[in-house]
């Protein structure tokens, strides 16, 4: 593990670097630049932030895809399986319940909440809907330990909240609106308007 | 405007840098140590991030905020309105048309569409469901410059095509799945779950 503190965008480009190699064979050899190559970043850029994590690449050469992808796993946790609670099933909320990203061995929906009596009962592809009251009951009873909030700005404090009682260590917030969380909880505030801004960027230099 | 390739991420940076001053008042002189706390990154990350757009600081002092706003708004085009039009009234889909992210005066969400029949003529906040035949012409009537794919992963290639042929400048894409678009338009693939993978990360540190 480093012994310097990684940043955060490291980490997500480590996340990048994974998706780019999944599907390459594990006995090749990959070398920076060709790893950098395929994400868009440069050859040193890749070789700083493997760095962090140690040496794990074949002096002069590059990297083993295998290792490559099986140190990248190791690096983010997903070499066990990450319960999770979606809390909020409006539009978003249903849409990750269905997202293809979402169900994977890494990590796994164990409960949906709502606060809307109409919508607690339902089930999503196998997931039951229960009132958010049950938060801090259910998690604790199924070891889930990431909250995923995409409830309107005006509960997500409150959710935010039951999640912390409910013995999560991590909040993914999809909700327009800062929430606060005790420090030994890590919060993740998703913006989707940040992708269109990129977007934005790259089509100003075309016009 | 830079006389360097701009790597992505010092474009996202931007995008989150604007975000964590949005509020602030515009007459005060930011630090770039202390813009570097505001988002969790070095003071080193932050010069060299606006450093490839010339030098816009107030020397040995940092950036006054009003400036810096502005700066960052017209770097990242966001000094205009660009049409979009989102493509897939799913569940994501209809997220999207009611998220106040995109809705925006930088973006401006002029038209949506689907190929499912009950959904079409439905309205949403104002945007009337369309079919997905009429993608090119309404495209080009309504000014719309970035398209924005939620449909399942089977339609997004079909989808992209009719995008490019209402002459869209980029594509954000949600669908799981790899699409090829001409070389004059920027496609952006968005995968929530890198979102779920940077957590892993913070929260493996912890356990």
């Amino acid at each position: 593990m480093p012994r310097f503190k990684v940043p955060e965008v490291t980490v997500e480009r480590l996340s990048i670097y994974l998706r780019a190699i999944k599907n390459l064979e594990g006995d090749e050899i990959l070398s920076s630049q060709e790893l950098a190559d395929l994400v868009g970043t440069s050859d040193g850029q890749v070789r700083k932030d493997l760095a962090y994590f140690g040496e794990f690449g074949v002096p002069g050469q590059g990297y083993r895809i295998a290792k490559l992808k099986q140190e990248i796993r190791h690096i983010l946790g997903l070499d066990s399986t990450w319960g999770i609670a979606i809390v909020g099933i409006g539009n978003l909320g249903a849409a990750l319940l269905t997202y293809p990203g979402f169900k994977r061995e890494e990590f796994e929906i164990r409960a949906a909440f709502d606060r809307d009596e109409s919508k607690i009962e339902k089930v999503w592809r196998g997931i039951k809907v229960q009132h958010v009251d049950k938060i801090p009951k259910v998690l604790s009873e199924r070891q889930i330990k990431i909250g995923v909030i995409t409830t309107p700005a005006t509960s997500a404090q409150e959710v935010a909240d039951k999640l912390a009682k409910g013995g999560v260590k991590g909040i993914l917030n999809f909700a327009p609106v800062r929430i606060s969380v005790p420090k030994e909880i890590r919060l993740k505030n998703v913006d989707l308007s940040m992708q269109l801004e990129t977007l934005s960027y790259f089509l100003r230099k075309l016009t």
